[in-house]
């Protein structure tokens, strides 16, 4: 038996028009291009990030992984620019037609992530490639006008937030590359946490009402703190001087850097965690510390912005680290 | 000397802004999310359609060229539901860092296409890959709210027209692959007019006023007249009938042809021509040929849609065709 889709035309009308349906933009999936109609004083945030078979997943991960993480990373995204996302366009290449069992539970794995975030697909495009699987979607947040948060509006002053915990994707990705990655005395609980924070980045849509509001500045944590948090500066005459003491560390976490100590550059420089960072301007502290404990959104405050260049890391004995790898740059593929 | 781009920063910074200048929600290629501000009365039509090395251009392409196609492929859709291009995206997966030179050569070809065509690059993102090289462009059109040209809208009755001329890109691809193809008899300016068609096929904004006005439904021509045709009809209640005669063939496609006259099947079935296959309702057939007369827009009356089933083909003699190649699809790499 042949348990791989026949065509195109199979592939859009069984497995993906079910994604786009009561979506009046979508046409269905048949047309050429999808419509977005816009609402008055509402301006539309863009993002444009595919993930690929070797780059940003394994190519055995369970296709409905695949799906959530290529929805999740831009709906992360669209979330750290203070934009609510409501549509996306996915471009599919594929190495051979995929088997129908695979495209079935990669579709109910964009399922689940379009329901969780809020979501519906609108268009796109499948190809055969020689190369290995990309999933391109691009993803479109809505935003009052004038409210996108952007990189660039941190001043001196301000302090620097991060939500949630960071470092549990880089040592669930160890994980996903060895079972025994940290030996045999890791709880069950915590190699299955940490490899779905690996497997399942939540996008911080909870933050995004917040953001536009407080947030000066703001961009999730996809390469790094340590590279993200460079991208807050105003280049050249902005400073941070960080202790690793107030990195957020989740329960896992800590169980693996007991053994693992020298696993700390996980939340230094491990990419994937798609928390956002956040700059706060004085005034906006109080409010939004407030506001975030009335929702139980957890944050942690890790430093603030001073005049100077660059940024310093500090031990536990507030000695300072020498900082060699600083992120993720996908470009050469080095950490 | 290693004349290859060293990082994201240079190739974004050097390459990639220059094309985003003066676009306010590209911030200057530097934030996660590109912004679109929407305007009262406007809608937005989104078309991402990627091209891939070794399926829709040869990597030994131009840099120029193919920069040039990945965003025309793009555009001839907008034009094709009457949208008014503004903005792109463009993901680019790279099996290696390129060299300078083309990526200065790729970056010129894009500077040249989004001038041709009235927009500008507001976002996007560049990877890494193990595959071949893919440029992923998503693009903006504007359209009047409610103006948008579907598919789906032809009624029967309806006048069934195509803009320009059908044939020379699969001619071109031809030449692209065997300089000689067509024997030595064919005249250099008509082997240089083809192969141009094929690598620079040219979006057809000049009809986007006019389909907006008088078509029922439109698309272009990319995977085949024969494929797109049948995607005007009702499905199973429209039919058309097509004589050879009625092919809008260009000067060098005849002349293929007189040597050649297999190759029909250019016309018929092959794709990247992206000229504009459209129905006009009968009340507005006169009004629509008057205005491309007057503005010298080459249209050709294929025929009109009936009722009944599927598509003929009629020869010169009026005999029916047996169609067996309809036409190009990118999933299953099939012509």
């Amino acid at each position: 038996v042949n348990d791989r889709i026949r065509d195109e035309t199979e592939l859009i009308q069984n497995y993906l028009a079910p994604l786009a349906a009561g979506m009046p933009g979508a046409f269905g999936l048949v047309d050429d291009a999808a419509l977005i109609t816009t609402e008055p004083g509402t301006d539309i945030v863009v993002s444009t990030d595919p993930v690929i078979a070797g780059v940003h997943f394994f190519s055995d991960d369970e296709p409905a992984d695949i799906a959530w993480k290529a929805l999740a990373v831009n709906v992360s995204d669209l979330a750290a620019k203070g934009a609510q996302p409501f549509a996306y366009t996915m471009a599919l290449a594929f190495p051979e037609p995929p088997l129908r069992a695979w495209m079935a539970a990669f579709s109910d794995g964009l399922r689940e992530a379009q329901t969780a975030f809020g979501c519906a697909l609108i268009g796109g495009d499948t190809d055969t490639t020689t190369g290995p699987l990309s999933v391109g979607v691009t993803a479109f947040g809505k935003v009052p006008r004038g409210a996108m948060v952007t990189r660039s509006g941190a001043g001196i002053g301000d302090h620097v937030f991060v939500s949630g915990t960071l470092g549990d994707a880089a040592l669930g990705l160890a994980l996903r590359r060895s079972g025994h990655a940290f030996g045999a005395d890791l709880a069950d609980a915590d190699r299955a946490f940490l490899l779905r924070r690996y497997l399942r980045p939540l996008p911080r849509l909870d933050l995004v009402p917040l953001l536009r509001r407080y947030a000066s500045a703001a961009l999730d944590v996809s390469d790094g703190l340590l590279k993200d948090m460079a991208r807050l500066f105003v280049p050249g005459t902005s400073s941070l001087t960080l202790e690793i003491a107030r990195l957020p560390l989740s329960p896992p976490a800590r169980a693996v850097l007991a053994s693992h100590p020298e696993r700390i550059d996980a939340a230094l420089a491990g990419g994937d965690d798609y928390e956002i960072l956040f700059a706060v301007a004085p005034g906006n502290r109080t409010a939004l510390i407030q506001a975030c404990d009335a929702q139980a959104i957890a944050i942690q405050e890790l430093g603030r912005l001073t005049s100077g260049v660059g940024l310093s890391v500090l031990d536990s004995d507030g000695r300072a680290l020498a900082i060699d790898r600083t992120g993720f740059d996908h470009f050469t593929r080095q950490r």
